[in-house]
C-alpha cells in the first residue's frame, strides 16, 4: 500500500487554521503526517488534531522538508514569501490569502466549480478564494450553468471572524459593554460613547451597527473587499468580461457571511428551475420557504458545510434576472473547508501516481 | 392675525408618535391647539409636547372636530378605518400607514421631491412613504435629476425599530442574555439556544444574526417591504416604468434603516458629479472620505433629520451605474419627520387661505 501524503498546515493557531484541524479531525483521513506550523512566537504550543497531540512548529524552510501538500492560512505578505520557499522544498502550496489568487499562473479553485484547474499550476501554488466570494459563488455557479450568467450585484453582510479572532473578541466584548443599557443605539454618539476607543480591527464599533466598509481603499473608492468579489467571480466562472458591482458592509455577526445577489443572466429564468438547479447543486443547502421561516441565516449556517441559500425571487422587472440571498460559514467553506477540498485532490493526485 | 390651525397626532403613544412629540417641541411652531389621540387604552396619559403636558384622548370621530390637520401613526388597519372619518369631520389626513400608498387619489409626498403633490388631495387623504423608502429615495432623487434614473437594485439593512419598540425591546432583551458568553455565534443552534423563544416580532434571533426578512408574505416569494421600495420609489419619482429589484433584510441595529442602492441611470455617471448633486441636495448629507473612515452608519444618523449617504462609486463594468449607500433616522425622516414636513406644508396652505 502507498504512504498517504504529508500534509502542513501553516498559521495553525489562527482562528482558520483552528477550524482547520478540527476539520482535518472530522473529514476522510487522507494525509500521513500532519504537520502544525504557525510563528515563532506560537511554536511549542500544543494542538489536538485526529486525535493526536500535535506539536506547533517554528515557520522556517526546513518544515516543509517531506511535506507534499502546505495549506497557508497567514496574512497575505507571509504567503507571499513562504509559499514559494514552501514549493522549492517540494511541496505544493494550496494558499487562503490574497497573494496569488489573480496571478494568471496560478489557478484559483473552488472543487465544486472548477476542480480540473487543481492541475493547472506552473509555479507549484493553488489559490483559495476570499470567504464572501466562495460563499456566493457556490449558489451562483449552478445558475450560471443554467442560465448563463452575465452581471452581478451584490451587498455584503460580513461577519467579525472574517478579521480573525480578534475581531470575534472586540465584538463580544463592545456588547459586553452595552448589555443592560437599554437607550443604546436610539440617541445619536451613545453607542461610540459606551464602546469608546477600543475598535480592534475595524473603523468604527461593530456593536448595533453596520459597518460598509471591510479591507483597504482601492481606486475610484472601491474597497479592497469589493473587488475581489469581482475579480475572483469572474475567475472562478472563466468569465472574464462579467460584469460585477459588489457593496461590502459588516455586521454585528460572529460567524457566518451572507450576501444579497441579484444576478441577470443571457437567457430567462423562473424561481421553481433556480430551486430546482440549487437542490442538486454540491455544496448547496436550499432553504427557502418563508411562510414556514425558512430562510438562509447565519446563526444557523455556523458551523456547516454547505451555502444555505433562499429566498429565490424573479425580477418583476427582468424575466433574466434573479434575487436570492445567501449565507456559509466563512471560517469553513469560506476558507478552512475549500483549502482542505482543493488539499484533497491533491492527495488523491499523489496517491494514484505513487 | 390668522389663527394657526389645529394638528391631531393620532398614535401619540408609539414608537413613532413619541418621536413626533419631540419634534413638534423642537420644529418652528406652526400649529395653535395640539391634539394627542391614541387607543382607548392609552386615553387619560401625558406626554410634553411644546413645553405643554397633554392628556391623550381616545381615538373616535368626535375627536376630530376642529381639526385641521391630522397625522396617523398606526397600523394599516386602523388608517384604513379612520383617515376616513377625520376627513369627513374636517381635516385633512396625513397617513404615515401603508393602507393608501398605492391608491391612485391619494398623493405619496416627500417635500424635498415632490411637495407640489400635497395640494392633489381629492380623498383628502396624503400618504407618508415606507421608512426604508425614504431613507433611499431622499438620497437617489438628486441623482435622478441629474442622470435620469432607469433602474435599481437594492440592499437593506433594516433596524428593530422599525417593528416598533417590541423590537427594541426584544432586541435588548435578547442581547442581555447573550452577553458574556464568548463562544455564542460560535457554534451551530447555541444563539437560538441562549436566546430562547421570545422573539417578539421578529421570525428569529436578531442578537448576532441577520433576518432576510421584513413584513408579509407577497406574489412570488418577495415580502411586503420588498414591494413597498418597488411601488413607492415609482410613485414618488413619477417614473412608473422604474426597474427595482430589493432584498430587505433586518440587522441588529436599534435605530436607523441602511440600503445598499445600485442605481442605473440613462446617462453616463461620475462619482465626483454625483457628489457634487448630493452636497446640494435637501435633507442629504454627504459623508463619504472611506481613507478617514467617514461612510453613513447607523449610530452616527440615529437622531438626525437627513439621510446619510457615502460610498460612492461608479460602476466599474458600467458608465452609467453608480453604487453607494445610505443610511437614516427610520423613526425621523424614515417616519415623523416626513410626516410632520407634509403637514407643514398644509399648515402654510391653511395660514395663507385665511
Amino acid at each position: 500500500m502507498a504512504t498517504l501524503p504529508t500534509l502542513a498546515v501553516v498559521g495553525a493557531t489562527g482562528a482558520v487554521g483552528t477550524v482547520m484541524c478540527d476539520l482535518l479531525s472530522s473529514r476522510k483521513n487522507v494525509w500521513g503526517e500532519i504537520r502544525l506550523i504557525a510563528s515563532p512566537r506560537s511554536a511549542g504550543q500544543t494542538r489536538m488534531c485526529r486525535g493526536e497531540e500535535l506539536t506547533v512548529q517554528a515557520l522556517r524552510a526546513e518544515a516543509f522538508d517531506g511535506v507534499d501538500v502546505a495549506m497557508f492560512d497567514v496574512p497575505d505578505e507571509v504567503s507571499a514569501q513562504w509559499a514559494p520557499i514552501a514549493v522549492s522544498r517540494g511541496a505544493v502550496a494550496v494558499d487562503n490569502s490574497a497573494a496569488f489568487r489573480t496571478d494568471r499562473d496560478v489557478p484559483l479553485v473552488v472543487p465544486e466549480i472548477n476542480p480540473e484547474q487543481v492541475r493547472n499550476r506552473p509555479k507549484g501554488i493553488i489559490a483559495n478564494a476570499n470567504c464572501t466570494t466562495l460563499t456566493m459563488i457556490i449558489a451562483v455557479a449552478p445558475l450560471h450553468r443554467e442560465y448563463g450568467l452575465r452581471e452581478l450585484v451584490l451587498a455584503s453582510y460580513q461577519a467579525v471572524s472574517g478579521a480573525g479572532q480578534v475581531g470575534v473578541d472586540t465584538l463580544h466584548d463592545q456588547l459586553s459593554k452595552i448589555a443592560g443599557d437599554r437607550v443604546l443605539g436610539s440617541r445619536p454618539g451613545n453607542v461610540r460613547q459606551a464602546v469608546g476607543d477600543d475598535l480592534g480591527p475595524f473603523p468604527a464599533p461593530m456593536a448595533l451597527n453596520v459597518v460598509p466598509w471591510a479591507g483597504s481603499l482601492r481606486d475610484g473608492g472601491w474597497s479592497s473587499e469589493e473587488l475581489k468579489l469581482r475579480n475572483e467571480s469572474r475567475k472562478i466562472l472563466g468569465l472574464p468580461d462579467l460584469k460585477v458591482s459588489a457593496t461590502c458592509v459588516r455586521v454585528s455577526v460572529v460567524t457566518g457571511h451572507s450576501v444579497a445577489v441579484h444576478a441577470v443572466f443571457g437567457t430567462e429564468v423562473d424561481a421553481e428551475g433556480a430551486r430546482e438547479a440549487l437542490r442538486n447543486a454540491p455544496g448547496v443547502i436550499l432553504v427557502d420557504d418563508p411562510a414556514a421561516g425558512e430562510f438562509p441565516m447565519p446563526i444557523d449556517a455556523v458551523g456547516t458545510d454547505p451555502s444555505w441559500v433562499g429566498r429565490i425571487r424573479r425580477s418583476i422587472d427582468d424575466p433574466r434576472a434573479l434575487d436570492l440571498f445567501v449565507t456559509g460559514d466563512n471560517l469553513r467553506k469560506g476558507a478552512a473547508l475549500n483549502t482542505a477540498q482543493i488539499a484533497e485532490l491533491l492527495a488523491a493526485e499523489f496517491i494514484a501516481a505513487r
